[in-house]
C-alpha cells in the first residue's frame, strides 16, 4: 500500500524507557513492590502510552460508538428488529442506554457515529461520516463496495484524529447494530482458522432455533471470507460492515496517534484483530477491558495475546465492558503520579 | 451469649423481594436481558440491601482502616520492620498511600483506626478505641485477654454504628499491621480445617527463610487455635489481635445495621470468617471486591461462597482490592437508577 492511501497506518510502540521507569517509580513507593499487581502493571503501560512517568490523570477518556445495520439480520440471527439499532442511537443521545450510565460513572463522555444505520430519520449531528443504510447480507453479498470500504476507513481514521486533536488521551470503541455479532464472528473464524460452532454465540439473546439459523449465517459467509482473509480491507468489504470497517482504521488510528484504548468485548475484538493486521504494532496500545460471555471473544484475546481487566459476563457491547474497566486505569495512573514515595513518607522499607 | 453482650449479633438478611423487584426492572432497562451480567446481579444485591428499587446511588462510601502491630513479628515473618505500621498511619493521614488513591479515585473517603499500634506517638484522631499496644504473639501467647477481646468486639461494633449513623452508605474495612498475614492465616486455617502449609503466603514480600519462619509460627499459632475454634470470640483472643477483632466486629456490625459491605483481601477475609461465625448470615450483606494472590485467600471465598468481582494479583491490604471494586458496584447501582425502561426510550423489545 502506497503512503496516500486511506488504510496505511505506522505503529510506533509506547515508550519502552518511560515504562521501565514506571516500573523502577513503583519500588519507591509506600507498599511493598508489586503489590498491587495487575493495577502496577496498567500503570506502567499508561506512562509508556503517555512518554512520561509519573503519567498524568486521564482528563477526557471518551467511548466512541460506531452504529451500523447489517443485513444479516434479516436472516433472524438477532433476537431483536433491526429498528432497535436507530432506536438505541436516540437512546445513546438522550443518556438513557447502559452505556450512558456507565461511562458517567467513569467519567468518561460518549460520541455516536452513525455509519451504516438503516435508517432516513437520524440525527445529524451524527451522520457526518455515513456510507450507506445497512451493510450488505453476508451470507450472500458483500458487505461493503470498494469505494464504501474506503470511506469507512477513511471515517475511522478521521474519527479518531478528531478525538485526538480534541484533547481525548483514553479510548474506548463501542459498538450498536442489531445482528452484528454475526460479520464479528465471521472476521474473528476467518482470522482464527475457527469453525463456525466455534464462534456462534447467544448475542443479544436469541433461542435454539436463532442459533441455528446464525451458526448457517457464519458458515456462509465465512464461506466467502475465507478466500480474502489475508488482505484486511478485502475482508472488511466482504464481511464486516460500515461500522465495524470504521471501528478498525479507528483502533488502528488510535495507535498512530499513540493513544491509549480499552477494547471492549466481540464487535470491537473483531474489529481490532483486523485492526492489528492493518497496523502491526497496534495492539500494544490496547489494554482488554474484559472478557466477554460470548465463546468467540476468548479467541480473539488469545490471537491479540491480550489478559482482559474484569470477567464479569457482561455481552453489552456498546463499549460497556470497557467503560467499567475505566476506573482501573484512572487508578494504575493516579497511583503513579499521587502515591508518596517511601522517603517523602518517612516510612521505612523492607528490612535487608 | 446474652442480649447485652457486646459479642451479640443478629442479622436479617437483605429484603428478597426487592431484589426480585430489581431483577424485574433489569428487563425493562434498553439492554437484553441479563447482558450486563454481574452487573446486574450486584445491583439487584444493592437494591436488596437498600430496602428500594431502583436503589439510591452511594453517597458515602467509607474505607475505615484497622490497625494494629502483632507481637509474632519479631519473629521475622515480615519483610518490614513494626515502625512500618505507625509510619503507615501517618501516611495515610496524609493521604499518600495506595488506598488514599484508589479510594479518592472511587469517590470514597478514608478513616483510621488504631486499635493495637506499637507506638506511644500517635495521632490523638485515631487512638480513641485503642485497646493495647501491640497483641500478643500468637505462636506462644494469647493475642488478647479476655478483656481486650471484648474491648476491640466493642469498638469495632461502635465503629460500624458511628458510620452508618454518620451517613456511610457502603463500606470496606482495611487492615494495616505489619505480621498480620500470620494471625489471619492461622483464622483461616484454624475455620477451614485446613494445614499451615496451604494457608502461608508471601505477605508484603518475604523471602524463603521468611517463608519457613512463618510457617512455623503459623503452625504454633494454629497448634494453639484448635483447641478454641468452635468459638469466635475465643478465637479472637488466642491467635486474631486487637485490629482483627475490631474488624469482625465491624463487618458483623455492618450487616446488622443493613449497610453493604466490600471485602478485601487475606486480613478481611479472616475477619469476615470470624463475623460469619458470630453473625449467622452475615455474609449476605457483603461481596468479595477482589481475589487477593495471597493463597489462603481462596479457602476464605470458597467458604464464604463469595465470588470475587476483581481478580487483579493485588496483595496489598489496607482495604485496596474492595475500593479497586468501588466504581462497579456505583455503576451496578446507576444502571438500575438511571437507564431508560424499553417504553421511555420508544426502544422496541426483543421479537416474540
Amino acid at each position: 500500500m502506497a503512503d496516500d492511501e486511506p488504510e496505511f497506518f505506522t505503529v510506533v510502540p509506547p515508550d519502552e524507557s518511560v515504562r521501565r521507569e514506571a516500573l523502577d517509580r513503583h519500588d519507591l513507593l509506600t507498599k511493598p513492590a508489586g503489590s498491587l499487581g495487575r493495577i502496577e502493571e496498567l500503570g506502567c503501560w499508561i506512562a509508556a502510552c503517555q512518554g512520561q512517568c509519573p503519567p498524568v490523570p486521564f482528563a477526557r477518556p471518551r467511548v466512541v460508538i460506531f452504529a451500523g445495520d447489517h443485513g444479516i439480520a434479516a436472516k433472524g440471527v438477532s433476537a431483536y428488529p433491526s429498528e432497535v439499532t436507530a432506536q438505541m442511537v436516540a437512546n445513546f443521545l438522550a443518556g438513557g442506554a447502559a452505556i450512558n450510565v456507565l461511562a458517567a460513572t467513569a467519567g468518561a463522555s460518549v460520541r455516536v457515529v452513525d455509519m451504516s444505520v438503516d435508517s432516513a430519520e437520524m440525527p445529524d449531528e451524527v451522520g457526518k461520516f455515513k456510507v450507506r443504510r445497512g451493510s450488505g447480507s453476508i451470507d450472500v453479498e458483500d458487505a461493503l463496495t470498494e469505494d464504501e470500504v474506503r470511506a469507512a476507513i477513511a471515517a475511522g481514521k478521521a474519527i479518531a484524529d478528531e478525538e485526538v486533536d480534541n484533547g481525548t488521551d483514553l479510548l474506548v470503541a463501542g459498538d450498536m447494530g442489531i445482528g452484528n455479532s454475526t460479520p464479528a464472528a465471521v472476521l474473528i473464524a476467518a482470522l482464527t482458522g475457527s469453525e463456525p460452532v466455534a464462534v456462534v454465540g447467544r448475542g443479544t439473546g436469541i433461542d435454539d432455533r436463532g442459533w441455528m439459523r446464525k451458526a448457517a449465517a457464519i458458515r456462509d459467509g465465512l464461506r466467502r471470507a475465507r478466500p480474502v482473509s489475508a488482505d484486511p480491507v478485502a475482508l472488511l468489504r466482504t464481511v464486516a460492515g460500515a461500522d465495524i470497517a470504521a471501528m478498525t482504521a479507528f483502533l488502528a488510528q488510535a495507535a498512530v496517534r499513540r493513544t491509549p484504548v480499552i477494547l471492549d468485548g466481540l464487535i470491537a475484538g473483531a474489529a481490532a484483530m483486523v485492526a492489528a493486521e492493518l497496523a502491526p504494532g497496534a495492539s500494544n496500545w490496547w489494554v482488554a477491558g474484559h472478557r466477554s460471555s460470548e465463546p468467540a471473544h476468548k479467541l480473539v484475546l488469545d490471537q491479540l495475546d491480550l489478559k482482559p481487566l474484569l470477567e464479569l459476563d457482561m455481552r453489552l457491547g456498546e463499549g460497556s465492558g470497557a467503560a467499567a474497566a475505566i476506573p482501573l486505569l484512572a487508578m494504575a495512573c493516579r497511583i503513579l503520579a499521587e502515591m508518596a514515595t517511601f522517603s517523602d513518607a518517612g516510612v521505612a522499607g523492607p528490612a535487608e
